[in-house]
């Protein structure tokens, strides 16, 4: 493996799509050569431009696996795994749900969430798999912005094999083929659209990895996940013509009184965010128009069954951040 | 005592203050004669226009305590003290801010805390300050509002008496006098303007009785009460000018993630409401103009030390409520 700090950027304004896509599918091709790959699509834009790459290589022998967390968006699953047959791509559609759940169970504190995300996909979901294929290739979608971040100690470096509890003193021949490592994300979508991926994903608006469970303050069960998924796509279905950066809906464990059929119902809130930004360092909430706020209002507490209050955040970032959690 | 159903309102139509007035201040000296009574005076309408009316009745011969429970608003004891001064009336500052804080510790039910605010507030403070004193003649701001909901069954009925831990049977003589409780809020404004005492406490817009212990989602601490003050102190300061019926600023319990020169900050979040309401039975959230919502944010963050982020909430009444708690 190259050292991360001699990895050079290919910048924008450098960037040619298709003589990049070529050269990638020969790196790809020689390396795996008759071997089998395999990589785990997120439906972002770096696994799914990293998928199509390897498709383009290798074909059927590339395994993708898609890993239904649970805590995912309302209907992503299904939607990735056919978007993708769209493309001519088989996914394996993994049914976790149980083991992420089981690890969350009982978690409150945001880091020990995470955490038990993270191991549970690399270790016990995706680790298993890995080590049941014979796939000796793995195709990574890290990109230039996760080694800065990796190089500036902002990301602790992770060895991805051994995290997938892969012990590559006993086991030989591993490889991790990282073919967006040198693209921004700016340059993904670029390679992402001259890959003729549709444009709802080259174009997909950032999500955080540990998806709604990033949403939830508290414990993240089924239950508390269904209120924020449907919270969600409400917040998404009204808020998406606006040209803010990034809105999301949050579910507080803080419980509010509420009135129901005239009576005393102690139920739940949704804070609602939707922030103008460049970059997600700095930003403010968007001025939305007050009837757009009190119709999502009306809406989640009519259609998300337990919420009776919702709030809309007006902090600027800092002091506040784009997530709560 | 009169039967509560037998007790007849006076309409606002129907209202002379002056004679009101009169004769009240005549029954109370009647009842009273030589003897000693003792009121509580919160700066609530009610509590001022009895005071006042005890006062004008009674002079020196009325004993009227003001109970600091530590969970008012900022400068709240002073200003009514000072306030009652200007107008001839000499009011005991209790501090009984240790009482109220043990009884809150540990309790985070919002039926547990109000229990525990009213038991210290009638059993172990004033109840032992009526109990200590001569005094055999309680004066009381009841009102034809808390008749009736009395009557239909709302409101718990309380023997005061035995409220204050005064056991009737084995002490005889105690008498409640409550000169208010034919007439409903603004016919006891329009007393209280009658009286000249000044506006700021005639037409003082409602507040909830267990103060801003109703504003803190949560245990209730004199750090947690000291830090839902400073953002009521910003709140009222800003809204103050809108027409809108009631602003408040609530604390919750749920950490949200902030960034404070650079580092991530866990820190609390603030709410604010602000409603457009007739008769708090329904409200909307009033719609604020986006520049004062996101100074009430920019304020409270840097003014209100821990707070790293401030919602508004759009939520109609139903389903939610007035208050949070």
């Amino acid at each position: 493996m190259q050292k991360l700090s001699d990895i050079k950027e290919i910048k924008l304004e450098d960037l040619k799509p298709d003589a990049f896509i070529k050269q990638q599918i020969k790196e790809i091709s020689a390396a795996v050569g008759k071997g089998v790959a395999i990589n785990a699509l997120s439906g972002g834009v770096d696994s799914s431009v990293v998928t199509m790459l390897g498709h383009r290589a290798l074909g059927d022998h590339l395994r993708t696996v898609f890993i239904e967390n649970g805590i995912m968006r309302e209907g992503e699953p299904e939607r990735v795994v056919k978007l993708f047959k769209g493309l001519g791509v088989k996914v394996e559609l993994v049914d976790a749900k149980k083991e992420f759940f089981g690890a969350l169970k009982g978690l409150v504190d945001p880091e020990e969430k995470r955490e038990a995300i993270t191991q549970t996909f690399y270790k016990t979901v995706f680790g298993r798999i890995v080590r049941e294929s014979k796939a000796k290739y793995l195709l990574q979608g890290t990109n230039y912005t996760d080694v800065e971040e990796t190089v500036a100690g902002i990301k602790r470096q992770h060895n991805i094999l051994e995290q997938l509890g892969i012990d590559t003193k006993k086991e030989f021949g591993y490889q991790v083929l990282e073919p967006i490592i040198q693209l921004r994300k700016t340059a993904v979508r670029k390679v992402g659209k001259a890959l003729e991926v549709p444009e709802e994903i080259y174009n997909r608006p950032p999500f955080p990895g540990p998806a709604l469970a990033t949403r939830v303050i508290g414990e993240v069960t089924p239950k508390r996940v269904a209120t924020v998924r449907k919270a969600t796509a409400i917040v998404e279905e009204e808020l998406q013509g606006t040209k803010a950066f990034q809105w999301l809906a949050i579910l507080h464990q803080d419980k509010v009184t509420g009135i129901r059929a005239n009576k005393r119902d102690f139920g739940q809130q949704i804070e609602v965010r939707c922030w103008d930004s460049k970059d997600a360092v700095t930003g403010t909430p968007t001025e939305l128009p007050f009837e757009t706020l009190t119709r999502l209002a009306d809406r989640i507490t009519s259609e998300v069954p337990g919420v009776v209050s919702v709030t809309y955040n007006v902090t600027k970032k800092p002091p506040s951040t784009i997530e709560a959690i």
